[in-house]
Order: structure tokens, then sequence, then C-alpha cells
């Protein structure tokens, strides 16, 4: 990768990472524990991949409102992070730790992790909502019901919340886990809050139906190619540049979609929908020419990453 | 009570009974089981008192778009259902039975439950987002986006889930049960819902922020009445009549708010909340005279009930 792009690519997420940030509740009183808990695994590390493509995506089909803008990227990240916390608690995976830190159950207990989660998806859509204080016009009102309409669906249970039940369900051997299950449960559980950033981003920029169709579409290419090179990196990967430890998957007896289609065959995968994601990119003929660049680099640093 | 009134609120019921489980998802293929066990806890039973309110007062001040309120009617009951299975679960309160069936964590295990919660949690500004599909004009938009603010922030971490994490505090002893933090528990975790019930109502159908600011006060006051009236019944109650076992907090070693004030002067207290909500709405003129008849009964009904 070209080091001018991971330059600028670490400067977009620093400034990424303030805004998002900015937009976290500090409660004092009586239940101020739970915003503790909420910014506690809020504010431990992560790539800030989602809120990167909502601001990246808005900017390239001309967005100019912060205001407008930053409120989503925030929620996109609380979902995320809801996930997470849940996704990790004694009655899911049951993990102790998580980006080399303790998980939020180990350190606020059981009940305020799950509040805590409740909370972040809960405070999710409250802060999403601060963008119709932004609203001038109806377009603008028209942009952002759109946008409100992606983050609600996209993560809920036709989206991520449904992998999170096909996770479950395959590891209670009450659905087989095959090629076809594995790919589903890929495809909601990481790629649909991928592809959700690429419509809000879009939509909130107040591009065509059409272009937002196209973007969408590169946004499942890359959010299932992000996948799989997870699932490859989780077998072959080298744990010191990941920050976590590999085989996590093939430890728990567990399979995943890379170890069914084979890593050769996997990496190829990744490698046609990389190329498919970005050849869709480079037709949007409604953006200055080339201006797609930083997100054409993005899309292959994400699908070619190491960590 | 008069007999007029409870065949007539037997009826709305019915009928706000109808409508909102037409907006509950019925999935079929491998994920199909998260909306089976949402389904289980939304259609057991219950007042629907939330989104009879919304209903109510969304026509009393001349709304008469069922494609923008039945909605958010709709996600107020599935938010009040989500707050119930995740509050039921072992972490939390760790019970059996709600409304004499089993908890939905009992039938579909815990880490179901968390997610039919989450699902529950989700599906609520999904739904809720469906009526910006019936905004004409840039007055629909800004009422249906004012809803979706109140949506979000009453049952959230300064509302609802506030009052969560208040009672986890007390129960684990981290949180001294004087007066002043039952009141406020009672307050954040049952009125903050009935509130926000009076102001999507009210901001849908386009009020004044006048009369959405009384209308929000109203909602606080038979909110917080309701809540004592639940905790006076649940040291005096008829089990039959109230279909669950009471002296529920007693024997769990729990005081509630009306305990702390002695059942006397508890009692009082919701005469004179309920008074005042009933009077405060009988100064609303932007209303026919005498069209607040039903929503006046109501609150004499939720204040004086037996169960």
């Amino acid at each position: 990768m070209n080091e001018e792009f991971i330059t600028r690519l670490g400067l977009i997420k620093d400034e990424t990472e303030n805004i998002i940030e900015s937009y976290m509740p500090d409660l004092r009183g009586d239940y101020g524990i739970i915003s503790e808990a909420m910014n506690y695994s809020f504010r431990s590390g992560g790539k800030r991949l989602r809120p990167i493509i909502i601001r990246e995506t808005y900017s390239l089909f001309g967005g100019r409102n912060d205001a407008i803008v930053s409120p989503f990227a925030a929620a996109i990240e609380m979902i995320h992070t809801y996930s997470l916390i849940h996704d990790d608690l004694p009655a899911m995976d049951n993990d102790d730790l998580r980006r080399g830190r303790a998980t939020n159950h180990k350190v606020y207990g059981e009940a305020m992790a799950i509040l805590a989660g409740d909370g972040l998806l809960n405070y999710a859509f409250e802060t999403a909502s601060k963008a119709f204080d932004a609203c001038e016009d109806i377009s603008d009102y028209r942009n952002v019901s759109k946008a409100m309409k992606a983050l609600s669906s996209f993560p809920g249970i036709n989206g991520m919340i449904g992998g999170q039940v096909v996770d479950l369900l395959v590891t209670e051997g009450k659905l087989p886990g095959t090629e076809r299950v594995f790919k589903e449960m890929d495809l909601l559980k990481t790629s649909a809050l991928i592809e959700c950033s690429f419509v809000i981003g879009t939509s909130l920029a107040g591009a065509s139906e059409n272009d937002i169709d196209t973007m969408k579409e590169v946004g499942g290419l890359v959010g299932l190619a992000f996948q799989i090179r997870d699932d490859i990196l989780d077998i072959t990967g080298d744990e010191a540049k990941l920050g976590k430890s590999t085989g996590q998957d093939a430890k728990n007896g567990k399979q995943n979609f890379a170890t069914m289609l084979g890593i050769s065959r996997a990496t190829d995968e990744v490698k046609r929908l990389s190329d498919e994601a970005r050849t869709k990119l480079s037709k949007i003929t409604s953006v200055r020419p080339g201006y797609s660049g930083f997100l054409n680099d993005l899309i292959s640093y994400l699908t070619d990453r190491e960590n």
C-alpha cells in the first residue's frame, strides 16, 4: 500500500475518532456509571472503518454539512460497539478479552454490560436524530430520513442481528454449517453494517437513487471481501500484527466461510470482490473523475490488510 | 369507573392491538426463529397502554393519518416489550414468569432472549421510520422527526435505561434506597415511556410547542401516578385480579417508592398527581371542549386501577 494513503488514512481516522467521541454521553449523578461503561468499549480502539466510510462517501457525493453527517458517523460506531459488547456476553461467545482489554462484562458485570449495549443501541438513534436539527428544507429532511431508514434496517433482524442468530444456531448445532450458511453469516454479521455505511453517506449527500443503489452494491462487495479477509486472517494471520490470538474459530471447533472455501479459493474470492467493487466505483459518473481515489485505495487496503 | 368507558376502552384496546401486531415481523428461513421469539413476548397480553395513549393524543389534537401514527404506536410497544425481556434475564431480575407465561429466556434460551430484545429495540426504530414514507410536506417531516427524537430519548440512558441502572445499583447495594432514589427510579423506569407516548402523539399531530410541553407534563404526572399505584398494588393487590404474585418487591427484600412513603401517603400522592394531570388536560384550549373526555377517564382509570 502506498505510504501517502496510509498517512492520509491515519489523519482521517484521528479526525473521525475525535468527532464521534464528541457525541458520546458523559453522565453524572446516580446512573452515570452507564455512560462510563458505554465509553469504556466505545473508546477502546478499533479501525473506525464504518464512520470513515460514511464521511468519505458523503463528501464524495458533494455533502458539506458536518452537522448532518457527524451524528450518523457516531451512531454507526455506537451500533458496532453495542454488538461487540452483547456478542462477548457469557450467554453468547463468553469472551474475556477484546482488543487486548477485559470485555465490558468482565469490568462492569453482566447486568451492566447488557444495559450498556442497550444504551449504545438506543443512543445511536438518539444521536442520529440530532441531524434533523440541521435540516433546512424538505430535501434535507428527505435525505436524513432515508439515512435513518438505513441506520435502522441494516443492523436489525434482517441484517446484523439476523447474522448473530445464524451464528448462534450454527454454534448450537441447530443449523448445519454449510458453505451457503457461512456465506450468509458473513453477509449479515459484518457486510450489512459496511453496506449500511455506504448507503448512509450517499443518501445524506442527496445522491440519486441510482447512485445510492450502486454504492450499496459497492458496500456489499467490500463488506463480504472484508469479512472473508477476516476469516482468512483468523487462520493464517500474525498474532502480533493482529493484536489478537488467531485460530479462534478453529480452536472453538468453529469453521468459517474461508475454511469452507479453502484459503486459496477464499483469497481469490477476496480479490474478485475487491476488483468488482473498484470497477463499480469507477463507473460512477456523477462525481469528479479521480475524486474517488481515496475510497478506491481504502477498498484495496481493507481487502489486502494484514490486521 | 363508568361502564361506557370500560366498553370503549376494550374496543380501543382490541383495535390498537390489531394495528400494532400487524407491524411485527414474520420471518422465515435460517433466522426466522428471532421473529418467533420477538412475537412470543410481544403477543403475550399487556394493557397496550402506551400505544393507546399515542393514538388518543394524536386524534385529540386533530391527527388523522394512520400511516403516520400507527408505526409509532407499534414502536413504543416494541420498546416496552424489549425492556421486559431484558429485565427478566438471569443476569438481571432472573424471572421465570411474566404475565403467567414462561419468560422469553426460559423458552428460547438466554442468548436468543438477548437477541430478541435487541431485535425489538432496533425494529422499533425501523418501524417508526416507516412514518417517513407517509410524509407529504415539510410539516409532516418536522412532526415525524420530532416524534423520532422523543422515541429515541425517553427510553434511553436519560430515561428508561437510566431507571434500570438505578434499580440495578440499589439491588446490588451500590446506591442507598432512599425516598428520593425510589422516586427517581419510578420516574425513569416507567414514567419516561408514558411521558414519551404523550409527547409522540401530540408532536405527530403538529400541536404547538406549548401544547406539547403541557402534554409532556400531563404524561409525567400520569406516569408517576401509574407507577406508584403499581408499587401499592404490589403490596396490597389481589393476586387473582392482578394475574401475578404480589409482594414481589417485599419478598425480594426490595422496597419501593410506596413502601417508603407508606401506603396512606402513597395513595394520597396518586390522587394528587392524577387530579393535577386532569386539571392540566382540561386547560388545553386548542381542542374542542369536552373532546378530551376519554383521555380524562383513562387517567382516572389508570390511577385507580386494581390490576
